[in-house]
């Protein structure tokens, strides 16, 4: 942590700083300017980084107030420099595998679910999804099939062998939920619902967390921390798209966090092209693009007959569509790990033998 | 709804987007420009909006699909023209009554709670806040003191005489909130989590509803919507500030949405100065500009001792502090009342008998 | 500046950047933390910070480099504590002075031009707006009257004797725009103008910057410093909306800029409510907000009929409102001055002698 | 367009609206719901659009105006469906041709212009680029070289044989830019910059635009049409990110722009992922991701010796990592290319004919 002391700042203001400091059993260092004194904090910062902001930045001389720690540490590379990868009935999410999680946005009875379901499995998808509970914007609109759905989910997993996963959005459902599904996601409106995250935490099974649509990486990364301090290490993020001023996409897909995740976590990262673009025609280049920037892979909406859906029928894809999807897939995504292996390729500044990037 | 079909759409194409608005009992009304044709629909569009949106969106020949009809509607002006107003121990909130919510961001213990509810209520508070359940950013900062903490506010309550309001983060703590404080508080984090939504609909207490932090009014009152159509029609507003690109203020305070969000609902609309700033001495000047805009009041924390709170000591105001700030919004508050009785007042399209505004 | 190392950086690479620092005539001073290094950069850096920022963040073994001081310096407070004012024609601008600019959007001819400069002069304006040069969002939209323009604006301002101002968008004109206008008014758009900048900074009259709807404080700042660089002391600084997610209005006016800008410049700050919200209604009560955060002022827009105006006419007042605004805002900014003369009123972290606020 | 009448619209106010329209050679329609009124607006509506929005929206009884057809039209793949291709030297800049973009931030002397010009040739660069005129956020910042900086680029461009792209801050500097370089750049903090945008028009060089950091999609596609309809056809839209809340990363680069682009204009369309990133380490994977999105090429900074750049070098790549990248975008992009052949494409809905996506 750094502090910087104002231009004019009294020698007693500088001595309260220090005081400060070594109540917490911290050292105050002082580097001395030619106008102004700022002070490098020696010690465990991280039990009380928070507080300590909030505390000195209200002192009398004091500009400002810097922590160097990342606030997160179970979930940084730093602390756990190989990939996690899960592994699920023989699929594995993370370090190089390819995963694709493909399904209807919602169940809508049995013939759709097992119809999709088998589509999708021959298609190559790794992972099914389907939604049982369902977040809506809307009080009026369908809120989904709840534990029926479930119920018809873990049926179509049985028939094709695929894990499954299925969003969840309250702590009293996380125990239906994980007995029904492989992994359970939580939603992009639930990033930071605390209660949920640490109930996810404790409920034994892989979780996959979507990214707030407002939320910076950052406290996305302390969302996950959450989880895995929680017990659970078995996270999977997914970036779903971020909202900004853009009007023509529903949000805007910010492919850039899935090279700067690689190098901040060990966590795997999935990319969803179909919330954030909200359009059909849009997710085929999106999914392409996301692996080819390095993202472990992809989660779609299928539909057998999108026109027909009730929800989100405008970004699900038809059979046919998915199938070509897959295919340019898994040919961009086995050119992008041959293309780096290449000894120039870039990496951040991460040490030797701690990242795949 | 306004379906705008593509230069070079078929007659067919056209022809099958009619015939889907027909399945809903909805009646197509054709408009033939220059170039292309664009179909208005008439009927009851609000049961099935999103779902023709998506549905009709899809089709071959479409361009683009425009729904009229706003989401929200218990919690519209149009549906409810007076303003809603909400008596609690004899304060009244709504309709140009001056609320002013403040204690403490965290209960820390019983002498500053009670020392901080005598200090506000002698300043002019009107309602008393204090944090039992609080959300952290980070799962290892302070998380406050739970049902203890409830009790406390309670006491300062009994004393006082003043109402209270008090953040409650799921389902399951909805009801021993409700029997400890008068006014149930959904956080910013938590505006789209609908579990809570519809169970804070049910608790027969009401709520203050903050504005997600990436969330667009439109959404805001669609979560209102959820409270409100599960019973409960006392809800208020808090704009807290929202996410932008500038970082000098923790988030950016939108204040044009006090003057909007009056001529949309007919809920109260109160604003946080506290959080959107992060910083104490933003306070009292957005705390004024936050009542000249025509807010029904604000909500501010106030800390015995700003520079020990264990959480958000860096926006808290001081006990004196807080009582030049409620001085000063009384004045500037008695002051706009009168300026905008004056006949030339600017109004938005709201019909005569509706809007105070 | 604060360099901090990685986890795991070498003696080397330490040794590297304490080199890179001196040969700039820098002094590093390291200081050792349990798992890094953190240098503190002791010695004149302000001239070449961006340099270095650019080459040390790339340095092996560097995690990040943080600049203290801030970038801007003429137009900082900390470099002229006192405000800045500014006298035209017997108005001042700046220093708790109110400051009213009105008028038409653009100049549409002689008679609207007079009649507007009458009525607003009458109502209260201190000095009178009038596009002659415009720059529009369209190719095929009406553009100014020109020169044209420029002389219906000065005849203007010889009958009513208000000082004018008028935009002025490339290099070529700022010569006959400064010599028909009081003050230059450089648009969002061209705030990253660089060479308007300088050429404005050389013209010898005063220029009223408006924020880029997409630009930071801190950018804003520093394109003020272009100008007063250039030579150019008399800056006036308008906030008129960023760019956010939020679509319901065309921008989102900042207003916590207001008091945020007055603890970080000298400089004079007013506020564009018409151009921030889009709508006629919404202007009086953004103008009162803006007054009660402490602006020195604000600009709207004047139409005799805004019917029949060729741009921007639903955001703009009628003789009537303007009237009608004026007088609650003289109003509101006496009880606003007179309100923060209190002992207790709130301020930032600046030395006593410095600010106003 | 479109009118909605607000519930309760009185007749007389839908007949002003009528008689409105009527004044501009418009045809009104009618339709009648249960509620309200919608009126569709039949007639060439472009020419007064802007126009005819503005003075709507402020007519007693009329909730909303919305524009249906789009305010570009030379720009817009409706009005010219095959993709606009450019020639220069022998390069092919559209239509499926990959262009790549290199050389340094700024031009810093003979030797390494000359230097870098080799190497990037050498490893398949197609355009070589160089910064003469330099905008920059600080009036202390280097500025460039100016025109000694376009006559070593030139110099550079008769060795190669490679076309050259240098940017053009103002006006006055067209002329020499334009005699010096193949074409001209257009940076970000002008993209609004109308006179500039003109001059550049006449020009009779191509034109490089690059998105505005706070501009939509639909703003960046009225600024190409302020050039095109100036007389120069010969467009390239740059996507260089844009500004979001998003810190992590300079700017959040937005990769969707890519296939909607191709959707809506006939323009080519590359991607700068080095400003939009501002780390070297970040510029393979967001490159690969462009082309594996469609785009038509890339622009990168290439540097002899990145730690020694006077501008832009912690984002700038060495000649190895330029020549990785390189003969790894080559290989995705014609893989990328031969996928999209796939008979089951997902495209938008764009008539047959049209496009190449």
């Amino acid at each position: 942590m750094i502090i910087v002391m104002s231009i004019g700042a009294t020698e007693q203001e500088t001595a309260n700083v220090r005081d400060q400091l070594r109540q917490y059993n911290l050292t105050p260092h002082d580097n001395y300017g030619t106008q102004r004194v700022v002070i490098a904090v020696l010690g465990d910062v991280a039990p009380v980084r928070d507080l300590l902001v909030s505390k000195l930045s209200i002192m009398p001389g004091v500009e400002s107030v810097t922590p160097i720690t990342r606030p997160y540490k179970l979930t940084s590379r730093e602390s756990h420099p190989e990939d996690t990868v899960i592994e699920l009935l023989g699929t594995k999410v993370g370090n190089g595998n390819l995963t694709i999680m493909a399904g209807p946005c919602s169940i809508e009875g049995r013939e759709m679910m097992l119809e999709t379901a088998r589509a999708v499995a021959k298609a190559g998808a790794t992972i099914l999804r389907g939604g049982a509970f369902k977040p809506r914007t809307s009080p009026y609109a369908f809120q989904g099939l709840g534990i029926e759905g479930l119920l018809l989910l873990a049926e179509a997993s049985k028939e094709t062998g695929l894990p499954t996963i299925t969003e969840v959005m309250e702590p009293s459902q996380v125990e239906v939920v994980a007995k029904h599904s492989d992994i359970l996601q939580v939603g992009t409106r639930n990033m930071q619902n605390y209660s949920l995250l640490t109930a996810v935490g404790k409920a034994g099974k892989p979780v996959m967390l979507k990214r707030g649509y407002g939320a910076t990486i950052e406290e996305w990364l302390m969302a996950a921390e959450y989880i895995v301090s929680s017990g659970n290490p078995h996270v999977i993020l997914c970036e779903r798209g971020i909202r900004t001023f853009e009007t023509y996409t529903r949000n805007t897909l910010d492919l850039t966090a899935v090279p700067l995740l690689h190098h901040l976590t060990h966590l795997p990262v999935v990319v969803d092209p179909s919330h954030a673009t909200g359009k059909r025609w849009l997710v085929k280049p999106m999914a392409l693009a996301a692996v080819a920037a390095g993202a472990d892979g992809i989660m779609v909406e299928v539909h057998p007959n999108p026109d027909q859906a009730r929800s989100d029928g405008e970004q699900s894809l038809t059979f046919d569509q998915f199938a070509d999807m897959t295919s340019a897939l898994v040919q961009i995504h086995e050119m992008v790990r041959t293309l780096n292996k290449d000894p120039f390729a870039m990496t951040g500044p991460i040490k030797a033998g701690s990242a795949k990037h």
